[in-house]
């Protein structure tokens, strides 16, 4: 049982945690949480390690090298407090777009340089839930393996195909797949996704919250908008994609 | 011009901003950023004093008792650093459900004792873009003048009528004014929203994030879900709202 904060293995993984360089580095990241834990194990991230607190965490111990705590070290290093009492620590995936073999009608979502963990979290999470193929990330500010992004995302980046790439090499991929693309900008021309056919091959584009989609994008696809009926003209980033997510699933289920 | 951070008016502005139960006593609130403020005049509320740093702020003033402050003081109270230059002191709207009266077809939002400002702004801002009627708050945890839900609703709060109520009399008003009740609970017997008529007179009823909708509602309404198809069996909950206020809204768009 590890009772000291000061121990080299509980400094290695609070610098795990807090530093995403050394993280990278280091080829490993942590996840907290028993759900989060569980579906990077299912979805085939290799384990290196268990951190438990075992007064803390009430259910069968997982298969792999396990580091036993106490509460003490466990509140130190745990960023949501004592609730769940495990961190695991596994082996980081590189995704290539080069390698990805998209489904039949296929829906990709591609993110322009999305900055806020908990928003890449929330998009990963409608992601997943509504069967998006893939999550394409252009000009990342943050990484997929950031404790934030895990989190929020409720451990659905583990199972999901996820890239991060420049503009240029998605729009060659969309264009080599055959992906009808989507762009979702300010614009008079922009039709309605709700009279818009997204049960093919699609490719929705989205930018940032505060300049929204660049440049690049804006004459290598159709427009879309999501129709409102209030006085604000603009939704909550991780709540367009939502939205976007559901529709593409609610035309596919007809 | 202000100049000292130690000036009464802009210790007193620090404290509005910080000190939620100061904000209540005083029964006013302060506004940053220029879309937010030309909200809150815009939908009636009352302005009592502006602090303005004008080599930051450069539109037009608004009309009401400005007070000057230099860069160096902005940047003390704004709590998105110099971005915009304006922080408007408003009075603090008191709205009853035993005042308002719906309009034909209303649909209203009920959330149980949401926490997170950030989460009630997102859903604030939905709520408004797709014409809901009123977002009524149960046993409330923030209130809607926290500084950031104003910030994360992008001011959507103005302009909407917004309630904080006890679930009992929400109930009692939602019978009273013949509303259909739509629970949102994981349940087989749940039908989903695409497949469910939400053009009528209806009340969404949705539960925290954490524990889901409380025992009081759920035998109180039909339930419904989100049809998903993937792994995960929940969304994040602003994202949940967003989708059942576009659905709403492009129902009663066909």
């Amino acid at each position: 049982m590890i009772e000291s904060p000061n121990n080299e293995k509980i400094k290695h993984l609070s610098r795990l945690i807090s530093d995403n360089r050394f993280r990278k580095k280091s080829g490993i990241f942590a996840v907290e949480g028993k759900q989060e834990n569980e579906r990077a194990a299912k979805f085939g991230y290799e384990n290196t390690e268990y951190f438990i607190c075992e007064s803390v965490f009430n259910e069968d111990l997982p298969k792999g090298k396990i580091n036993f705590v106490s509460e003490k070290v466990y509140e130190k290093i745990a960023y949501r407090g004592t609730s769940e009492g495990i961190i695991g620590i596994f082996k980081i995936k590189y995704f290539d777009l080069k390698n990805f073999c998209p489904a039949k009608n296929s829906a990709v979502v591609v993110v322009e340089s999305v900055e806020k963990p908990g928003n890449l979290g929330a998009i990963l999470r409608s992601c997943e839930a509504f069967g998006i193929d893939a999550l394409i990330v252009t000009d990342a500010k943050t990484d997929f393996y950031n404790p934030n992004v895990i989190r929020s995302s409720v451990g659905c980046l583990f199972g999901m195909n996820i890239f991060q790439s420049s503009n240029e090499d998605v729009f060659k991929f969309l264009e080599q797949n055959n992906y009808q693309i989507f762009t979702t900008f300010m614009d008079e021309s922009a039709v309605s996704i709700a009279e818009t056919d997204l049960k093919g091959k699609s490719a929705l584009l989205f930018g940032t919250e505060h300049s929204g989609l660049s440049d690049f994008w804006k004459t290598k696809g159709k427009n879309i908008l999501i129709s409102t009926s209030g006085t604000i003209d603009s939704l909550n980033l991780s709540n367009a994609v939502a939205i976007c997510c559901y529709e593409i699933s609610r035309q596919k289920l007809q």
